[in-house]
């Protein structure tokens, strides 16, 4: 039996037990070997090929629907669905996507990318079958890690009240990116170390069986007493009592187990929550040894870590901290993606890792700040989303002391259209007491988190790009002002951050003026209108989404200083960004220096 | 005695019982006198009246720290902390704020206004006092409404886990500003009918001995089987589950059991979740028995509720659903506010109220319109905030229709910074396949949500004000195009939405050319650059905040034109916008006709 052979999805079900071990063995080679080469997430998608072969197995998902939380634990089911052949091009510019796409496969019910969507969803789709008298399953598949997350709890809090069944999965790896943490975490290890203590119902019967009192008196009283025993111990887990149906822990490698409980979970017609244990990394010793290096690899990686602003941030901010003891640092699951690694080894007891939680991430900063302490909170602009009313109504209207670091701002490559950093400035910008920084070097990172922790008071937020791009000009940095790098002629660009290279090649094309925004908000209005002043044309050149960008606010510090000058707004454009490299990508928006001068020479022409 | 003879709050630690009693009275007669004549939350402060007082008793909260989740029920509090004069100016323009504000007194520790924050901010102070080796309590008090907020979930985890000590109190009374919904509403109230089952180790204690088995037989067997089944059921509780430990239900108008566990979590040295159970409105027969509609009330009201675009939107949207069985509704604990409670009784299975949780109403409504039903969301301007991500992430990426109501958009009054709906057209105008619609008269509204549920596809937004301000102009809405209101000279007046009516003074003053906006966006660039060619002057004139609102759109399409003209941006400034009347507000930030007029003459002659 080989995997090519078989018709997939449907085949499985007729798989028999070893066969389907087979498929998995096939599987995790293939997938060792193809992502190897191409780069992709490895740890999390060898966890579940159990899993997802059960779930095909016991599910058709051309009818039933099943949504992945996050999604990049999808590969299997992408393999399952005939996307096998697409893995020469996983992730890369006009191939396949590493998340769910409801574009590319009818199996993929619902886009994901970010954390604990999954259950909400499921439940809008599970309301939609039962508006239409439809008949069909819906399942979602979560990690602990994004229980964690406060939404899921906002679907399960509304799950267990409503009469629409799906079935929840929960795959424990006791991972998100990094180690888990909090409360919850510590309970399902709890329940994964010691289930007699969860089992609910059969056990408790066989418990009370086994009291003394059973066989030696069935009076009255002793057949109360259990009674009230039962009721008073049951339901026993936290997702009973959430009016879910408990099942597990269940163990997610066990093929015929997981098969059992799908079938009993669909048989049923309440909600169900069932809990499996797997291990991230499952059959590949290096990922299982150190998943978190194997959470996410890049093409042909050793699983080193580069210089990259993340890293150079990770740096200064121990600097920083050892100067400055009120200085203390906030992750959202991502010590080691953020840069925070060392300082979380080092300054344990000013570091706080509050899970896949961004919301809690901020407005606990707000309380830290509001007590004197200067919180550093790195996350990744496309995170940073989640806790956008956190940023404006705790921090921002309070004009609190919090510095955020918008790690991967702009386009971020491979991940695609749900982790693109594109909308930080739009954001941000209209925030009260909000101000924004975007470095363009290492050094000028360090000189603006310095300045950000130990001179500015009140909300700033520092967006620096994914990767190691720097400029070559190395000025000083001088908060609030326009940096000018560079004479020239009779045009002006504006430009910000990674994209100061691409500025500066088009404007030696042109003989053109350039001019740097290290600090985007507060705009220097005054003296980019004043460089502006009797220019031909002002083109803005940035690394974010056009609307709310540093081109419209050019153009209003233009218009309002009474003499505006005809732009030309170099931006990503206000829709999704697919996947590739950011040179790809770059590109295909028209925004490499080759595209830009040929936008401008048509400007100028037209 | 007589409160105000008292030395607040300090006093409240010597006072006996009956006399604490006497002052609930005396603070009920108060409150009810005072806040019917101003307006203001009455129902909730009237249920936290022995809460506060029995806090105020027990703990120092000129050390200690108390945060209230949301904040409106802090009115006691502001009585008992030297505000009690302000009362007659409560939320008035320069008077207290309905709110806590850091800025009023040193008692109010942490600003809310939003739900479900207060743990988080509690934790956050609670590890800066850790971290400085302080010794001090904090306190978060939150309602099982705020406990349906995702967020509160991701603090509670955070928390349970953590070594900083922090007391959360849950004031539970059944209620948001609606009845409670969920799962959890389920078991809060199992836990409040059936108290014996959560009592945990002292119930289970007691239910042992009265074991036959206790008496009988001393054997080895048995007192196994009792050590089994103490550590099977406890602990009993979701909240002890997650690390707190529990303590409740506690009646929460019983001044001396209030006392007591309050004494009792102040001594111990790990972080307490107390469950007490109050009634929203308790001491005043109207509010006991219509909670809802003494949620709020305004300055004299009867408690009817008036015809404005709240009402005009639940009228359309009954009408829309009758010929369209794909529509349904969705709320966040706030059907009557938003205009959803016909609706809820005419079509409850197509109508899903899931608690204050808008990130999972966003998400479910996701689900819900890729199945092919149309979600009609209703929410609040700045409580839309709480589902950034969710709109982008999950609707807009994925190009889904669904409709999206930001009612209160704009200056809302009275409720001030942190509920002002200032900031909608800045977040929704980046993400793509985003159409933002703004309505001038209710029907307007009428044909919007008409277009938006049966002709649009894909995200749409209509955000109309609170109130019932009208425009005079009656044209009938044409999507995606800038309506031509007004002939005139060489200036040209850009605006949208309630603004119309102050545009429409403004223009007659000029004899400017006026343009209304009913969409935003996608912004009509073309149509906006022709009137404004050869124009002196472009004026915008928006209810919203300045940075990536409509006239920096307009700038951005001035510039790109080729033709730009000199603009005065008339939008309300990037700092909070504090509480007052609306036409208070708009004098205040310059927003009114007369102020607007002036700055153009200031422009035209500068």
């Amino acid at each position: 039996m080989n995997i090519d052979e078989l018709k997939l999805p449907q085949g499985l079900s007729n798989l028999s037990t070893p066969q389907l071990k087979q498929l998995a063995y096939e599987i995790r080679k293939f997938l060792i070997k193809s992502v190897s080469k191409t780069g992709g997430h490895l740890a999390s998608n060898l966890g579940v090929v159990e899993l997802t072969l059960a779930l095909h197995s016991v599910f058709d998902f051309s009818k039933d629907r099943l949504v992945w939380d996050v999604g990049h634990q999808a590969y299997v089911h992408k393999i399952l669905t005939g996307r096998k052949d697409g893995f020469d091009k996983l992730r890369t510019f006009g191939g396949i996507s590493g998340f769910p796409k409801t574009s590319e496969s009818v199996y993929d019910a619902f886009n994901t990318g970010h954390s604990s969507t999954s259950a909400s969803a499921a439940m809008g789709i599970a309301r939609a079958r039962d508006l239409s008298g439809d008949d069909y399953d819906v399942v979602a598949v979560f990690g602990d890690g994004a229980l964690t997350g406060g939404m899921i709890f906002e679907a399960l809090n509304d799950a267990g009240h409503s009469n629409s069944k799906v079935i929840f999965i929960l795959n424990d790896n006791e991972m998100s990116i990094s180690h888990n943490v909090g409360a919850l975490s510590n309970y399902l290890q709890r329940m994964r170390q010691k289930p007699e203590y969860f089992k609910s119902k059969d056990a408790i019967e066989e418990f009370l069986s086994s009291l003394p009192i059973g066989a030696q008196a069935a009076t009255k009283t002793a057949k109360r007493a259990k009674g009230a025993l039962r009721r008073k111990v049951i339901p026993t887990t936290m997702f009973d009592n959430l009016g879910l149906n408990y099942i597990g822990p269940v163990d997610g490698h066990d093929l015929d187990a997981l098969k059992v409980v799908f079938e009993r979970a669909k048989k049923t017609n309440v909600s169900s929550f069932i809990h499996i244990r797997t291990k991230k990394g499952k059959g590949y010793k290096p990922a299982e040894e150190n998943p978190q290096m194997y959470h996410g690899i890049s093409s042909g990686s050793t699983g080193a870590v580069l210089e990259d602003y993340s890293a150079a941030f990770g740096k200064t901010l121990l600097r920083l901290a050892e100067d400055n003891d009120k200085v203390v640092a906030i992750t959202g699951a991502m010590p080691l993606g953020t840069g925070l690694s060392e300082f979380s080894a080092k300054y344990p007891k000013r570091y706080f890792d509050v899970g896949i939680a961004e919301q809690h991430a901020v407005t606990m900063a707000a309380g830290l700040s509001i007590q004197g302490y200067i919180p550093v909170v790195p996350l990744y602009s496309t995170f940073m989303q989640r806790a956008y009313d956190q940023i404006l109504h705790d921090v921002c209207l309070q004009n609190l002391h919090v510095v955020l670091c918008a790690d991967r701002a702009g386009v971020v490559g491979q991940d695609g259209e749900t982790h693109q950093g594109m909308y930080d400035i739009s954001y941000l910008s209209s925030m009260p007491n909000m101000t924004i920084l975007s470095p363009s070097s290492f050094s000028e990172l360090d000189a603006m988190l310095d300045y950000a922790v130990n001179t500015h008071t009140g909300p700033i937020a520092i967006r620096y790009p994914r990767g190691n791009v720097q400029t070559e000009y190395h000025s000083a940095f001088t908060p609030n002002k326009a940096h000018f790098l560079r004479d020239g002629g009779d045009i002006l660009i504006v430009s910000s951050g990674r994209m100061i290279n691409t500025a500066k090649t088009v404007a030696e094309h042109f003989n053109a003026q350039l001019i740097a925004l290290p600090t985007i908000i507060p705009f220097d209005s005054q003296s980019v209108s004043e460089y502006a002043k009797d220019k031909r044309l002002v083109v803005t050149i940035e690394d974010a989404v056009r609307t709310g960008g540093i081109g419209t606010l050019t153009a209003a510090a233009l218009c309002e200083s009474g003499t505006p000058v005809p732009m030309l707004i170099c931006a990503f454009p206000d829709v999704p960004i697919t996947h590739g490299s950011v040179s790809e990508l770059d590109k295909y928006y028209s925004m490499d220096a080759e595209s830009i001068i040929k936008r401008i020479e048509e400007k100028l022409n037209g």
